[in-house]
């Protein structure tokens, strides 16, 4: 191979600062979903294929990577069938598995299969990689980790309360100030769609609201009245054109506007309830806030939608999102299992940190002294002295080779080294701090103090 | 979809007891990593296939999972090709990734592209699964992790002294005692071929001398014959069939048997050196063994073989391997780039730990405590503790519906919680621990006290 090696587009390295980074944040997580009752598990990275086609529609299916059988995969193919091929048929006479495109439906799947081994409510959270044959953008991968928790097996809304405190818990310990955590309800859109008369231009509707911020009031209408909706609906949801104010407010005009709609009271109690209890138990630095224009995963999701809005001063997307779903295990043959959870965008929230300067210092320095090698008549002391600080859990490291003094010194800068040992004489060593260029002479106990 | 769904032969679901082990034995794998200095990278899931394809051998090839281009992979395909087809050939037109197959190869890939930005010697480390598309049976998976530390940019046979140390800390920090560190040298094995005069037949030769132990000295020497190599050839290397005593006894045998061969002599050096250090220096529990049958990655290693045999009391293969790698990055043009690492069999490990009862209680025991819940009235005041437990830091739940009372406790034990809180009279909470049936009354500051 002549030319320079490269991966796949859309796929990444991590160096070792940004796993360490990554780890930074994954680690913070993790405490905090144990912290709350959720467990990990993980399942494989591919699904036979038929647990993951149709799942996710037919752009979905269109994104899932799948994997070639093994051997002669052509084995089983007549020839006829390879000569009038079309390559969505033959796709499954070749490819039995799949790489799993999102971590909620293999959940769902390992909730079905180990049903019997499981104590309901079950509470489980998931850091592994998905894939998808996504076109690759800027922020946007083939290859990429979600951070999902989720619990089955209860429809009690205390469980929206605690997910939405579970958020702010994780965001207060990366000290990441101004995050929004958005909240709607699905019954609520449903219900506005039944005081408008039209149910099936709910999504439509929503597109469109969304864009309040951007073209205004009659921008938004102008829109509206294009896609098919009357303009007495539009009357009708008036107050949702100037949808400020506090979420009581809110709450107040949304049990107003959809009075007449059953299933939008029912919306408007459920988020009364989450918010209400939300506000009472305190959040550390989130902000919560009714956004009835968000509609994210419209067709999945049956009751709360959530979706996390980085600092304002960022510009970035989203970076979570989640929300109940009453029949998560349907599509496998299990009925009546209602989950709700949310999801953590690690790709993003690492770009926030990095944006905001908000890693600390610490995460990324690794080894904290590197003893000089001054040849072989020397190495086996500066060893046994290196050995000695790794006992006491000091990341410690021997420059391996009798390389110029100086190389050795620029191997510490470059590496990011904060301290260099540069002399042993008997049993006193010469510790030099990079940066200020400070030298100590110290004993091996003194030395050891001084680096722990 | 009616049946039941399953998961690909040879492919895992890890349950939350599962997770938390596993993590347990990476957290210490990681931590003793970084103590010595080596730094983590990630490199992709898959990879271009021409990274991968030839660096395994035929068999290697063929156990590589190849992944199904995106969109219609058959629109460059000829229909005579089809017809004529082959399916080793139709695969490079269909199939452009490949999932990793083992860590070693991305890393020299990742060394190549990334030279530029590297301060060599690099010391990384990477624990990520890897696939093979090997048949599966009893501890062996299609899918499973690879726990890697290598060192490139230096000859130092100092790295080799610490990846001794850096095995040992690990399983002295899992507690696994009587691990033998077996050592061996690729030069000694081919001083011993030429000595014999028989370069062509060493593998037939190692794999013969590694049954002594089922087969006795005769046997090997039967099978030895039988595979052409001469009497005298075997007279010359009598010492082997009684290797045994102290690492420097034995290096004196070879020293003597391998007189005539100076790469034989130069691999007895370099032993002396590696075995002489890591004595001086001292392990902690492991024990480091001279095993001269060793052929681990014969036609890959250059230097030092390492091979780590779980304690004598568990029956299971070799729990680790490594070796030093002269020439790691040259399959990707970039020459004269030594290397040497080690490998931790993180599902072996497992086992071990699991035989032997060495994870700490502490690793599965999830939740701390569970909040009964007496219905709405009480709720909001249940969860107003429990929130003020987890910010202490203390893993605690409320059961989310309010279910019968036994039916909560039920839940508790099955989930191995050890305290449950069954009551609460104004601020006065009754905590019950499981195990021993005691009841405490407490107010909130004692309930944290207890439980942090």
């Amino acid at each position: 191979m002549a030319s320079k090696p490269s991966i796949p587009k859309g796929t990444r390295d991590f160096s070792p600062a940004e796993v360490s980074k990554r780890n930074y944040i994954i680690s913070i997580m993790r405490h905090h979903f144990e912290k709350y009752g959720y467990q990990p598990i993980e399942t494989p990275s591919f699904e036979n294929s038929d647990t993951l086609m149709g799942k996710y529609g037919e752009e979905g299916d269109r994104l899932i990577f799948k994997i070639l059988n093994s051997g002669d995969y052509l084995d089983k193919v007549q020839p006829e069938e390879l000569q009038s091929v079309n390559y969505k048929k033959l796709t499954g006479k070749i490819s039995e598995k799949a790489l799993r495109y999102d971590l909620t439906v293999p959940f769902a799947r390992y909730v079905v299969q180990h049903q019997s081994e499981i104590e309901f409510p079950f509470k489980r959270y998931q850091i592994q990689p998905v894939w998808r044959a996504d076109r690759p953008q800027k922020g946007r991968f083939r290859e990429f980790y979600q951070c999902d928790a989720d619990v089955v097996g209860s429809k009690s809304l205390w469980q929206e309360v605690e997910l939405v405190q579970l958020y702010d818990s994780v965001f207060a310990d990366l000290r990441l100030d101004g995050v929004t955590i958005k909240i709607n309800n699905r019954k609520v859109l449903s219900g506005i769609a039944e005081v408008i008369g039209a149910s099936d231009k709910l999504i439509d509707f929503t597109v469109a609201l969304d864009k309040l911020d951007k073209i205004g009031a009659d921008g938004v209408k102008k829109e509206m009245l294009e896609k098919g909706i009357s303009e007495s609906a539009l009357e009708k949801v008036e107050p949702l054109f100037n949808f400020t104010g506090s979420i009581g407010e809110k709450l107040e005009k949304l049990s107003t506007l959809l009075a007449s709609s059953e299933e939008g009271r029912k919306g408007v109690e459920e988020l009364r309830f989450i918010c209400g209890n939300v506000a009472q138990l305190g959040l550390q630095k989130a902000i919560l806030d009714l956004d009835v224009t968000l509609a994210r995963g419209l067709n999945y999701y049956t009751g709360a939608i959530f979706e996390v809005a980085a600092p304002a001063t960022v510009a970035m997307g989203s970076i979570g999102g989640g929300g109940r779903y009453d029949d998560l295990t349907g599509i496998f043959g299990l009925k009546d299992m209602s989950g709700v959870g949310i999801s953590f965008g690690l790709d993003r929230i690492y770009l926030v940190l990095e944006e905001l300067n908000l890693f600390p210092e610490t995460v990324t320095t690794a080894t904290k002294v590197l003893f000089l090698n001054f040849g072989e008549s020397q190495a086996f002391e500066v060893m046994k002295a290196v050995t000695e600080l790794r006992n006491k859990n000091i990341k410690t490291e021997m420059y391996p080779d009798a390389a110029k003094i100086d190389k050795q010194f620029k191997h510490a800068e470059r590496r990011g080294i904060p301290f260099v040992v540069n002399k042993i004489e008997g049993s006193i060593f010469t510790l030099k701090d990079i940066r200020s260029g400070e030298q100590f002479r110290l004993d091996l106990e003194n030395l050891i103090g001084k680096l722990a």
